[in-house]
This record gives C-alpha cells, sequence and structure tokens, in this order.
C-alpha cells in the first residue's frame, strides 16, 4: 500500500485533515504520541504505555518525508523501510544498464552504499500544542479567505521562529478538523543512502494483482542508511529486534505516519466523495494506467521508465476503488445519517453541517477548473514561477510551501538531479493539455492560450525540445534570478506556467477559502463530539506520527478462516500454483536457496494484525510490549480500504512483512550477514 | 480495426449516420454502388465502372452482420474475412481446453467444418430508392417526436411488405443525413461454418502496440463456408484471385460496409464530439480496458474468457483516441468553420445548424441519464422485457429491432447457444451497477431501487446466482410466454430489467426525437451542399455496402519514407528487432516453416494504399480493375483514425493483407493446399 499520491494537485489542495466519525471501538485509533489512549491500553490488555516506552519508539521512527515510514534498527544509522516506499528512489537511482529496482542491491561495505538524490528522512523530537496562540490570529467577523490568511500567517510565524530557535524542521499541524494546532519538531537526515534492497519479484511478488489481498508473500523491505558529516550518523534511539515475536493473540504497537483518514465527514461530504471526487479521481487513475502502459509498450527501457509511475497508480487505482466501493454500500451512509441526527440534536444545531453542505456545492461547481498540468518537468516550471512571485513576499504571507521553514525541503525537490525522461515527460504533458483541453471545453480562452494554436501533441512535443529545465543548473539559475529572470524567461515551460499562473493563484485562493469555512464548521462538529462522547478520542490522520495498536489475528472471508501468518515456503507454494507465470515468479536468489537446501522454508513471511492504518503507514515498525521489532507494515487487505471512512475489526486487517524473514533471506539469499549482525542477531 | 461497438447503447442510440463535410477531394469517398462516381474515376484512373463488373462486385461481396465485411471466394461458398472478424465466433467455439483464437483451426474435410453458434451473414442483391414514400408520411406540421414515429412506421411498412414479397432480409437506410431513404434487399446465410483460421500470433502479431500502425505484418484472415439445406452453398458470383496485384501505383477498389462516419457534422456537432461525448467515451473504455484486466489475472481461463472484450475494448480506445486527437487539433475545427460559414451564406439561412446547436445542447444535458446496463446477460433480459412489450403493437409501431421484419435477425442473437460466463458476466454487472450509480448519483430513487438496500458488488452477485437467463430454454420459455410471462417473472435480472425499463423507454424516446431534429436539419444543409457542390457525393457510411478506391502507395512518416509493401521476412525481423518477446512472437507453425525452408520470405504479406475506409470495412476485398481479389482490408493507419470526420490523402492510408501471403501460408504453413486449390490457385 502506497500513500495515496496520485491525486492531481488541486486535489490535494482540496483535501483536509479532519477528525474521527463514530464514537471509537475496539482496536480503532490512530493516537497522538502526546495523548496515548493509556486508559484504553490499560483496561483493555493490561499494558502501560509509560512516558519511556512511548518517547523511545517515537525517537526510533522514521518518516520519509516522500510519503512513507521507518525505524531505525542500530546505533549505525541503519533505516528499516518498505521496498515501494524506497522505490522511487530505486528507480533514481537506476539506469538502463543496471535496474536496481527490478534487480535490487547489496552494499557489502559502507563505501558501496548508494546516496539517495533527494529524500528526506524526518525524526520527530518534540510535540508542542500552540492552539491558542493560532486562533488568537482570527477574529470571528472575518470573512473565510481573510481568516485563512490570518490563521496561514499565525502557523507560518510559529514555525519560523522554531526554526531559527532550534534548527530543526517545524512544522504545525491542523488536528480535529480545526479544533488544536500542534507544533511537529523534527530532526532532518537528507544525506541517506541505499544499503540493501531485495529483488522486485521477491518485495512485489504477486505484483497488482496480490497488492491488498491476503495470504501474501512479499519481502517488501528495503534498508537506507543516514549519514552525518559523512559518516554514519550515531543514533541513541534504535529498535531492538525480536525475531520470535508476533504469535497469535499477541498485543502489537504500529508506530508511523498515517497520510490522511476523513472519518469526520459530515454525510454531505460523503455523498460529495461518493457521486464526485471519487469517481473522478478513478477516471483520472484509469487514464494515466493506460497512458503508461501504452508508454511502456515501445520497449524495455521505456517499461522500465515507466515502472514506478505504474505501480504507485495502479495502487492508488485499487485503494481508490476500494474506498468508493465502501461509500457505495447504502448502508455505512445510513448508519452516518442516523449518527449525524443524533449528534445534531446534542449539540441543538446544524448549522456547521449546512456550511459544510454549501463549501462542497461549491466544490462540485470547481470540479472542472483545474489549472495545473501534471507532469514533472512542468512542476518544476510552476514550482519556479510560483516561488519567483512568493518570494516578493514575507515569510508568512507566503502559500505554506513557499515559507522559509520549508525552504530546504522544497530546495532539495526543485534542483533533484534525480533523472528525468523527455520521451515520457512529453507523453504525460501532451495527455495533460489535452486533459485540461477537455475539463474546461476546447473553446475557453485559457485553453486556446495554452494551445498557440497546436494540438496538445504537438503543444507538448515543442515545449518539451525547447525547455532548458532537465538542466538542474538551468533550475538554479533561473531560481537565483528571482521575479525578473521568470517574468523575461522564453524557456516554453515557463512561459506556460505563467498563461496558468493567474487561473492557479486564483483557484488557490478559493480553495484555501473553502478550507478556512470546512475547518471552521468541522471544529465546531468536533466540540460538540468532544461534549457527547468526551475527550480521549484521536484526530483524523495527517501524515504525522501516531500510534496504532492491534492483535495478531485472522479472519473469515468467504466462509473460510485466514490465518495470521503466511511462511516462506508457502511463498514457493503460492508461486506453484500460479504455474510460476506472470507476476508469481520468485526471484532467482531464492530458488537457489532453497535447492542449497540454505532456507529455512517454515520461517514466517507475513502476518496481519487488527492496527487501525491506512496510506503512509507504510514502512512502519510493528513492535511488541517491549518496544522491540517484530514487523514492517506494508499494506491492508480489501476489507481495509474503507479505513478512510471507517474502522472495522471484522475483516479489515494491517499487514506485515515478520522480522525473521527479513534475517533468514538477509543471511541465506542474499549473503549480508553483516546487515544481519549490525541488527544485532 | 474493428467497428467501434463499445460505446454504450445509449451511445449508439444518439449515433446519426451523417452525410460529408468539405468537397470531395483526391480518392475520398465511400460510393453508393447504385451511385457510382463513374465520371470521376474515368477522368483522374481512366477506369470504366461498366454495370457487370459492379454488379459482379457488389454480388461477391459480403456483410457479417455481427460488424464486418468479407467476400465469396468460391463456387462452393467459401466466403474470406478478417480474423478480428471472426474472433467473436473464434471465442464462443473455444473452451477452456481447446482455444481456436488463440491456436487457430483447419477443417481438413467438410465434415471439420465448425457450425458458428449465431452467425449472420448478408449478401446485398438489391437497392430501391424509397425516398418519396418515406417523406410522404412526414408533413411539415408534425412535432419532431410525432414525426419520427410516422417516419418509421413508413419504413417498417415498406420493410415488412418487402420481407413478404421476396423472402429477403429487407432494411430502409437512411442516407445523406435524412435527404434520402433506400431499401436495401439482403440474402440471409445463418448456416456459417468454420473452416480456417491461423493463430492469433500470426493474425494479430504486435497486438495493441502495432494495432494501427504502420509497417506491419499480420495475416489478420480467416475462411468461413456458408451452407445451405446442409450444403455448402452454390455462390455464382465469387472473386478469383490475383496474387501478383496491388503493385506500387495501381489502382484498386474496396467493396464493404465502413460502419459509420460523420463528416457532414456541423461545427457545434464537432464541439460536442470534442468536449463531452468522445472524452467520455473513452472514460467508459478505460474503465473496462482496467476491469477486464483486472479480471483476466485470475488466471489463464479468465484471460481466455475475458480476451475477447479485452481486443475491443483497446481497439476501440486507440481509435477514439485517434478521433479525439484530430478534433483536439485547433486547425481542424477553424477550418471547418470557415467552410460552414460559407455554406451558410450560399444557403442564406443558419437555421438548421442552429437546430442542430440546440439538439447537441439537449444531448449534454441528457448525459448522465442512462437507464441501461453494459452486460450481456443483463442485455438478454431487457431485450425480453421490451420485446413482450413491443409485440402487442403491430409491427411498424414497434422500436425498430422488434419489427417483424427483423425478427429472425433478433431472435438468432437472443436465442444463440454462444457460451455466456458467471464470473465474467457477475464482474461486469457489479461494475455496471456502481457506474449507474455514479452517473446518476446515490441518492437518486431509480438509483435506490436498483441496489435494492446493497452495496453494486453484492446486488451484481445476487442477480447473477439467480437468474436462470444462461439458459437458452428459459429464454425460449419466457419469450414465448409474452407479456404476462415477463411481468410476472421472479428471474432478479428480469426484475432490474423491468425496474429500469419506463427510464429506458423516456430516453429512447427522448433521442430518437433529437435524432429526428437532427434528420430534418441535416436533410437541409444536405440540400444546401447538392445546391452550392452538385449531386455527385457519397453520403456518410451506415454500414451498409460502398466502393471505395485508391492506388498503392507508401507516404512520409517523422522524416521518413514509409514503403507501401511488406513481406512474410519482413515479419520475421520485426519480431527479432523487438527481442521476440511480449506481443512479437510469430507462431511455432511459421518458425518451423522457416526453418525448413518450405516459406518464400519475399512473399508480400501488407499493404497499404490511399482508400477511403473506416470501422467496418475490416474484411472488405480488396480488387483490381479486373475485379480480381489482390488482398483484404484488416486497418488503418493512425493518420486515418481521423476519418469519422474528414478524410486526407497525405498521410492517412487503408491497410490490407496481400491474397498472396494468404496462399503462400495456406500452402507451406497451415498444410492446407485444398483450400489454395479451392481458390483455383
Amino acid at each position: 500500500m502506497r500513500a495515496h499520491g496520485a491525486c492531481s494537485t488541486s486535489m490535494v489542495v482540496l483535501l483536509v485533515a479532519l477528525a474521527w466519525a463514530f464514537p471509537t471501538r475496539g482496536d480503532e485509533g490512530m493516537w497522538l504520541f502526546n495523548n496515548l489512549p493509556k486508559k484504553l491500553l490499560k483496561e483493555k490488555y493490561n499494558f502501560e504505555a509509560d512516558e519511556q516506552w512511548a518517547r523511545h519508539l517515537m525517537l526510533a521512527s522514521v518518516r520519509f518525508n516522500s510519503g512513507g515510514s521507518a525505524s531505525f534498527i542500530s546505533s549505525n544509522g541503519l533505516v528499516l523501510t518498505n521496498h515501494h516506499v524506497a522505490a522511487d528512489t530505486l528507480y533514481k537511482l537506476s539506469t538502463a544498464e543496471k535496474n536496481l529496482a527490478e534487480d535490487g542491491y547489496v552494499a557489502r561495505t559502507l563505501d558501496e552504499e548508494l546516496p539517495a538524490p533527494d529524500l528526506e528522512l524526518n525524526q520527530l523530537v518534540e510535540i508542542v500544542d500552540v492552539t491558542d496562540q493560532v486562533n488568537a490570529a482570527v477574529t470571528p467577523d472575518m470573512e473565510p479567505a481573510e481568516a485563512a490568511s490570518a490563521r496561514q500567517a499565525a502557523m507560518a510565524r510559529i514555525e519560523k521562529e522554531s526554526l531559527q530557535a532550534t534548527g530543526l524542521r517545524s512544522d504545525v499541524i491542523t488536528l480535529y478538523g480545526g479544533a488544536r494546532f500542534h507544533l511537529y519538531r523534527y530532526k532532518r537526515y537528507t544525506d541517506v543512502r541505499l544499503v540493501w534492497a531485495p529483488e522486485a519479484k521477491a518485495a512485489f511478488f504477486g505484483g497488482d494483482a496480490d497488492n491488498f489481498e491476503y495470504p501474501r508473500y512479499c519481502l517488501d523491505v528495503t534498508m537506507f542508511r543516514v549519514y552525518e558529516d559523512g559518516k554514519p550518523a550515531q543514533i541513541e534511539h534504535f529498535l531492538q529486534v525480536n525475531p520470535d515475536g508476533a504469535e497469535e493473540g499477541d498485543l502489537l504497537f504500529v508506530s508511523g505516519n498515517p497520510g490522511r483518514t476523513q472519518r469526520l465527514l459530515t454525510v454531505a461530504a460523503l455523498k460529495y466523495q461518493r457521486d464526485h471526487r471519487l469517481p473522478r479521481i478513478l477516471d483520472f487513475l484509469r487514464r494515466k494506467e493506460i497512458l503508461l502502459q501504452q508508454y511502456a509498450l515501445d520497449g524495455p527501457e521505456q517499461r522500465r521508465r515507466a515502472q514506478d509511475d505504474l505501480f504507485g497508480i495502479q495502487n492508488s487505482r485499487k485503494a481508490y476503488g476500494g474506498m468508493l466501493a465502501g461509500l457505495q454500500d447504502p448502508r455505512f451512509l445510513e448508519k452516518k445519517e442516523r449518527y449525524e441526527k443524533r449528534l445534531q440534536q446534542a449539540a441543538n444545531t446544524d448549522e456547521p453541517w449546512l456550511a459544510i453542505e454549501e463549501a462542497t456545492r461549491r466544490r462540485i461547481d470547481l470540479q472542472n477548473r483545474t489549472a495545473t498540468l501534471r507532469s514533472r518537468v512542468y512542476g518544476i516550471a510552476e514550482t519556479l514561477v510560483l516561488m519567483a512571485q512568493e518570494d516578493r513576499r514575507p515569510s508568512e504571507e507566503r502559500l505554506r510551501e513557499f515559507r522559509d521553514s520549508n525552504r530546504a525541503s522544497l530546495e532539495q525537490q526543485l534542483f533533484s538531479p534525480a533523472p528525468l525522461y523527455a520521451d515520457l515527460e512529453r507523453t504525460q504533458l501532451a495527455d495533460e493539455i489535452a486533459r485540461f483541453m477537455e475539463l474546461r471545453g476546447g473553446d475557453a480562452p485559457l485553453v486556446k492560450k495554452v494551445l498557440g494554436g497546436l494540438s496538445p501533441r504537438q503543444r507538448a512535443t515543442e515545449a518539451i525540445a525547447g525547455t532548458q529545465l532537465f538542466d538542474v543548473e538551468q533550475r538554479r539559475r533561473l531560481a537565483a534570478g528571482g521575479i525578473e529572470a521568470i517574468e523575461q524567461a522564453d524557456d516554453p515551460l515557463i512561459v506556460l506556467a505563467r498563461i496558468l499562473n493567474p487561473e492557479y493563484r486564483e483557484l488557490r485562493q478559493i480553495d484555501e477559502a473553502l478550507d478556512e469555512q470546512e475547518r471552521q464548521a468541522y471544529a465546531k462538529i468536533a466540540e460538540a463530539k468532544f461534549k457527547a462522547e468526551g475527550e480521549s478520542v484521536y484526530p483524523d490522520a495527517t501524515f504525522t506520527l501516531r500510534l496504532a495498536f492491534g492483535v495478531v489475528k485472522g479472519y473469515q472471508e468467504d466462509g473460510q478462516w485466514i490465518k495470521p501468518h503466511t511462511t516462506i515456503g508457502g511463498a514457493f507454494e503460492h508461486e506453484a500454483a500460479h504455474g510460476k507465470s506472470g507476476e508469481w515468479v520468485l526471484p532467482e536468489s531464492w530458488h537457489r536457496a532453497r535447492e542449497q537446501g540454505r532456507l529455512n522454508l517454515d520461517t514466517p513471511l507475513n502476518f496481519v494484525c487488527t492496527a487501525d492504518i491506512i496510506g503512509g503507514n507504510s514502512g512502519s515498525p510493528v513492535v511488541d510490549r517491549d518496544g522491540r521489532l517484530v514487523g514492517v507494515i506494508f499494506d491492508g487487505n480489501i476489507h481495509s480500504l474503507t479505513a478512510d471512512f471507517y474502522y472495522s475489526e471484522e475483516q479489515a486487517r494491517a499487514i506485515a512483512v515478520h522480522v525473521a524473514a527479513v534475517l533468514e533471506t538477509l543471511e541465506n539469499v542474499y549473503e549480508a550477514g553483516h546487515l544481519r549482525e549490525e541488527m544485532g542477531k
């Protein structure tokens, strides 16, 4: 499971992270580290989540800023995550001759560890409640647009002051739909090197067909190492390993960064998701999937270039499909409607619900209005234009991503030496211009300006042939030249971004005002829930560190009991059952190890538990009561795909790689006993 | 190239076949056999298209009622068409154990020829102009809906009388957008047997990637035989073969059934296609392509079951993509706008153009209103319900497909023993119910009725598990029981069709009134064109027999000259260039023949010519000046995909299998010299 990263920028902008929906049940919850469900854990599992235990786990947890989770597993900076979280880097490190994503990699020495071109890893070190400071900036008489600006400015000021005072990355996070604001301080690691990756055939065994399914047999792990001053970083808080853990019935914890849930959404907002937003996202994803499939038919090198995006899109398509299917079941919305009515009665008002409904109607009206093009290289042009404009303002008045506190992360992305492929960019840009034309209609003046009298394909061909933005130095020069350089540039992609810029800004402003309108309404709904249900609740996911818990447990499906564990031997059986064809082919290295009798086939490979997770949790460490590593989350089963909107314990399960399989294959398949030793085993 | 058969029923209903757009140029034209461009052929090519020549070619031409063209090639009823026209039958004749579509088939004797479950072949024997009779039924004071009924009734009467008088299938065809009506009389062949099909690897070599591309290397042919009274039909008019024909520069003729062109469309109608209809069709096709791909991942048998639909959908997706790309080039519409203004000035009115524009606006308003579900087995239920209702009326008042004159063809489809697969039908029905929900919104009362409180997937599972319509005898019983049986049936699919029926009928009526409004407007536009440009023009394609002409000629592409011919040896080179991988693997039989030195590698395999063709022309014979067969049309190149809207001679080409390759492979690959002999060679 990947973070749902494939929706369009305007869709991302439309998203507000929102809080819970129903009263918490069972093992539900993605809990804040500064508000853990201590009472619940004590009562249900007789577990004491003390300060020291929690702080150690928090500091041993790692966030991949590109969208994923991980953990420190040695004092020398070794980091364990998923292969599919690492995939973006693996593709960037690959060439036509050497495909690391496909074939895997083992560094035998520190010298062989390969620097990632643009990874940023974050270690959360502190959380501060700044709700009062943020709210003080907003007065009740402000219009939504004005309130949004004031609130953003307050958040920016807090972030900037924190950065200056501590040197740490500082992000103010909106929680409970706007009822709370917390400042998160992160240590940043940007010298990150690849240590070990298994082959795609092991990591993504079963491919798109098995994705989100269970039983499962994937070694979906990869190791990096963080460096400081050119040397392996010395890490105080790292996870010890327990290869005998995760027995059936065991209580386990997941510490990671769930990307986004929407459990507080009102019925009107859910219907907007069901009837408008999700069907459109799915149309978009299927379009891109076919586009990339067609591009990949051109040859093996094209297939390699398309693969990373294609995996991501297939993954999102399946995830959104599951979400939509959940919303299309009338029984869920009926329940939600009844709950909403009760809450309105308790609150003695339906005013915030009506405000959401009105915002939703406006979002429907806006849904064909887009002013961005989803191509990597166009994205660079768009960022350069926006950055030059924003930099004329004080930091706190800028669009969020252009503030001083985010500048280092932004520049790492903008000036990344990761390869861009002109033919792939041309294909995607042509399709994006065509899609823009379809959304807005061929007669729209803005469309005519974008086309400049040419067809979408010709326009894209011309722009890609003429741009110099593939060259990182040229990006730096343009960025250094500020607004004048941008306004005078005749680079065709900069010209295109200038054409779309006024409309982009207008839409962004409308979106942010709608976000604020919703934020204020959801804050009221959240307060109503606090009143009705008490304060010990968790907020919707916000791609920040959370603790989930659950037990190792099988489930019933189509009249069959699915056991919680699979083994390495089971992977070979699964391969045989599919005639060793298609996506069900294990790597040569596994077959060799088995034939030579080196592999213990009884080693547990994957397991499921009831913890409440979602995209972004990929790579999260799974630990036991003693905080020892027993597994790495990499997926949820098909029943878990409704987790955006509600948690269920009946069939929904989180899927993890068992740490025993990591140790077993390191030693006996990948001849990397030195890494096993570094993990203390 | 297949006929664009994958659009939804309501889309099919929305389509009116319409006439030409620009003055005819070059080798443009899909000419009526009763109005051939004799003067043009004489002047440009010094060719006399005399009565005898034309009548022989007409009678030797065959229409596959399922959507394709063919020809008689022996006195014993041998019929030559494309493998992809035959594919539907090949799949229906296949089982899990024996995959004829994939592996091919050769009947060594008449006894081994395999009866197709539901093919209907048509031989056009006569054309009668009935314009005056049809128009007499419509008076100027009628509302569009009334006029549509009156016109339909007049057409039905003419068809019924003709059927009774001649025993021939009788169809009144609307030509020139409604300016002319001709009665077509066909001899029907329904005992059709499979004689020879090559492997899919030979017929569809290069797969989806090479589809609509050139150079090309496909043996896209299949042979059937028509029977009468259990014996091979005796055919007077069949084509002699000329294996030395189709030299560069040769004048050739194509006699086939182009499905539909839309060259008369007004600018408003073209913009509707560009901004609404085509983007929606493409979303639909991509959705179904992904759905079938996912279904096919379940295993080899699922792959086999999905293959026929999947090929068709991929083909349509590529075709519609090319059409949309053509319309998205602003230069085409600019030219068209200038032309339209000139025509309006010459006609001294813009009234019919405004009428089209108004109809177009109404079509946009209606585009989310659908009341059908695209699943084969649901289609059977829908037809049974409609048929029972329609049969209470006199034939001429019924919906077109339920009239007496069409009953034999309808029943052949409805009671076809062709296999239906419950798992595939369930997958498709679930997706169709979900799509219906997305289009109309989850709160629509009709959607709630369809769901009956369940999710789309559960509703489909229940309906497919409970229906008896997989059983042909049950269909016959229900049909025999008439309206009472239908109204009392508790078969869940019949229940579903009854729920949707009132809305379906209402939409159908609205569509037909809009069709009539457009027909009357286009008839006026056609008359304006007759006046401005003379009467020697061809009407838009209507899936009826037409004659196209052109010369064998290469073309320029990306600075390279593409030669008009490829050879069998070139196919092996093309395979090697793609590393003998993916879709570029020739069948074992070809490799064996080459290794044993039996194959003449210089034999021409495919060639291109400038003839004006479109989907539906697949399988059309290509003949020389003497009416001898030199090839079989099977595709157009990527540049020809705009042919729906305009003809171009610069790069657009029709692609044919050369008859020499048919003879060569029959003899030396398929050990079917007896068929070669039957062709007189």
